[in-house]
């Protein structure tokens, strides 16, 4: 009946090396972002569905999870529509927004937030994405002008290094200078965003492929796609840290020089380059994007933005805000267990003839020499019995002889392979 | 709108201070019982629906939140009984059954599982007691002997004794002899459950209560039920260690005895207890089961005891079991944050003509110190600031002249009141 076991589709279970790797770094990431004065909050996994399906949630409301009413008669049919009046989360901010409406009286001016939980997506089964997986925010809310961006990435930097993510590079864009583009460009409003779809596969596509799909937008006039064409060709390697294109606000590019120049500053050794082809799905940026590359990652490890609005839009409390977001499944993946889990000591302690007052105290003493002690009574096979210890992440072995809580222990390291 | 951010009826927002204190007591909890060879496993906060409703779950199946089947037509009329095909786990039990026959090849045996993580019940909505809370349960599969249960016992003390929770009382009792007491005392196997509900009442209603409730039972001849009576007029204080009643078998009663010594001797200065009207609700306990007390506390703070034979109902795979569950939440009530939390240093950076650079720079001098570090620029009221500073947690504050990256910062500490 194995396969009866198995969680519902698109769901894990996670195995014990998982969850200490996976521990490991979520204690490392909380305990850099509370240095840095951010502040942990967390909010129920159930949301009104009223709130999540308020529109805003984007492509991410559509794989809602509902959850049935209680109370309903279970034989009176009811249309779908109707039958649910919670959900489950699909991302973290719709939560916070709520969070800050509710609770801001006692919360400081700005607030750092910090909210690591699991959020739920019911997306099509696929290798490596799941439909539980823990999403974690950092947030500034009530602070308008450049020290948050500069805070939020210099703290994200430092703590992807913690992680041991050596080798990142800070991609950095601003909205506004993507829409000052455009409008140099002569594209209308209207158009932006489907001209914005192009120009956001510049790293996969290059210059030639968007100017391809700019040429082929219907309803764009051909001197402005001509016009774009030429901004898109002027562009350096996405890695590259490119000049400001022309009809960039100069307020925006100030910012942009600034952040920069801070987080050079701040993070010694950051590479951080200005990309005017960052653009970022979500259309509720209003200022400053960013995002996070690593060479073991083939999609971005983190990412944020200003989202001036969008609190108050959802939560009801107008405040400026500015958010990043570690993508943590992707970091877990290419993390370096040696790097989080150094030095990790688990000893397997065979007995056999022993009671559990001898086995309980000479365990007492490996665990106050620092050891994780697994007690394990010894079997016939020992050489089978050893090798299936060593592969479930035992490091070292001891055998206790009798029920002499006293006896000497003689702590074996198993050897490679 | 403020009513509107609230969440859901019956589920809480955690502020800062909250999921700070939340937190240490897990990372606590998690260094110890790892310590002591468990391993922390981790199942989707979702299961199938039938694995959800097999019957086993006792009440908490009554409180099950069940979510909408994807893909539905959304106007075609269901009955809400055929409308679902998911829930949200009531406890860590049910997921854990699944898990172990889902992972077994990979897992040691004996396994010693940790899991700690939310559970989702319909409950009523009353002070203190929420829609979601935290589960945190320790489990030992694969070993039939008390060598678990002492473990269980002693490794959990232990764990309370770190949380600074001194003066726990841990109450022993064993299934099967409650079963011996009844059999002697001539009540049939069939009225067992509701003599038993009667017995668990004993420590607040005393014998008298108790036994008012016995001869009251319908269908429990006379003779036996002055049998029970005159077994619970000899139980001694709920808190005082009983003499083994009549009836009870030879097994058990040695059985309660080994692990009664062990913990004594393994837990210097545990106060450990037999406590033959400890009956414990749910219906799966097949030996030893357990509870333990606290002053600071009206009900048990955590329980648990041997349920052969449930994991094998629940998951398909047959092994011996033997549980502990920490009341997570009822713990976090009574902890002592100046135990957990001692030394928080929180330093307030007032800040105003300071640029991104140089706050972030003293920031850093203080973080390398060991501060947790909150700027904000300094406001027209210093003096209401402060005291709001403080209240939000910070425990020292230091002001910022000009921008000038190398200054001497004078850290101030907050005077109490």
């Amino acid at each position: 009946m194995k396969a009866e076991a198995t969680p519902p589709r698109g769901f894990r279970d996670l195995l014990p090396a998982d969850v200490a790797l996976r521990s490991a770094a979520l204690a490392t990431i909380t305990r850099a972002y509370t240095a840095a004065g951010f502040q942990q909050v967390e909010t129920p996994a159930v949301e009104a569905l009223s709130r999540l399906q308020s529109d805003s949630g984007g492509e991410n409301e559509k794989m809602l999870f509902r959850i049935l009413r209680r109370g309903l008669d279970e034989d009176a049919p009811l249309p779908p529509r109707d039958a649910a009046d919670l959900g489950l989360r699909y991302d973290l901010t719709v939560p916070l927004a709520r969070y800050y409406a509710n609770n801001r009286a006692q919360l400081p001016s700005p607030f750092r937030s910090l909210q690591i939980g699991p959020v739920w997506r019911a997306e099509r089964p696929q290798k490596g994405r799941f439909r539980q997986f823990v999403q974690c925010d950092i947030d500034v809310l009530g602070e308008p002008s450049v020290h948050a961006e500069v805070e939020l990435c210099a703290a994200s930097l430092r703590v992807l290094g913690e992680l041991g993510l050596s080798g990142c590079t800070l991609r950095l864009n601003d909205r506004r200078i993507l829409t000052g583009m455009l409008d140099g460009a002569g594209v209308p409003r209207e158009l932006h965003g489907r001209v914005l779809v192009a120009v956001d596969k510049y790293d996969k596509l290059g210059a030639e492929g968007v100017a391809a799909e700019v040429r082929a937008l219907q309803g764009l006039e051909p001197a402005a796609a001509a016009a774009v064409v030429g901004l898109v060709e002027g562009f350096g390697a996405p890695d590259a840290d490119a000049a400001m294109p022309a009809g960039a606000p100069e307020e925006a590019a100030a910012d942009v020089a600034t952040i920069t120049d801070a987080v050079r500053r701040l993070v010694p050794g950051a590479r951080v380059v200005f990309d005017p082809t960052l653009v970022r799905g979500m259309g509720y940026y209003t200022g400053a994007i960013f995002e996070v590359a690593h060479p073991a990652s083939r999609s971005s490890i983190a990412g944020g933005g200003r989202y001036d609005g969008l609190i108050g839009k959802l939560g009801g409390v107008d405040v400026p805000a500015c958010g990043f977001s570690l993508g943590f499944e992707r970091i877990v993946e290419i993390v370096d267990p040696q790097v989080l889990l150094p030095g990790r000591r688990v000893v397997a302690l065979l007995h056999r003839d022993a009671g559990p007052v001898a086995v309980g105290l000479l365990q007492q003493r490996l665990v106050a020499d620092g050891w994780a002690v697994r007690a394990v009574r010894r079997g016939r096979n020992v050489r089978r019995q050893l090798d299936e210890l060593q592969q479930q992440g035992a490091t070292h072995h001891v055998s206790v002889s009798g029920d002499d809580p006293d006896q000497e222990l003689a702590v074996r390291e198993f050897t490679a392979g």
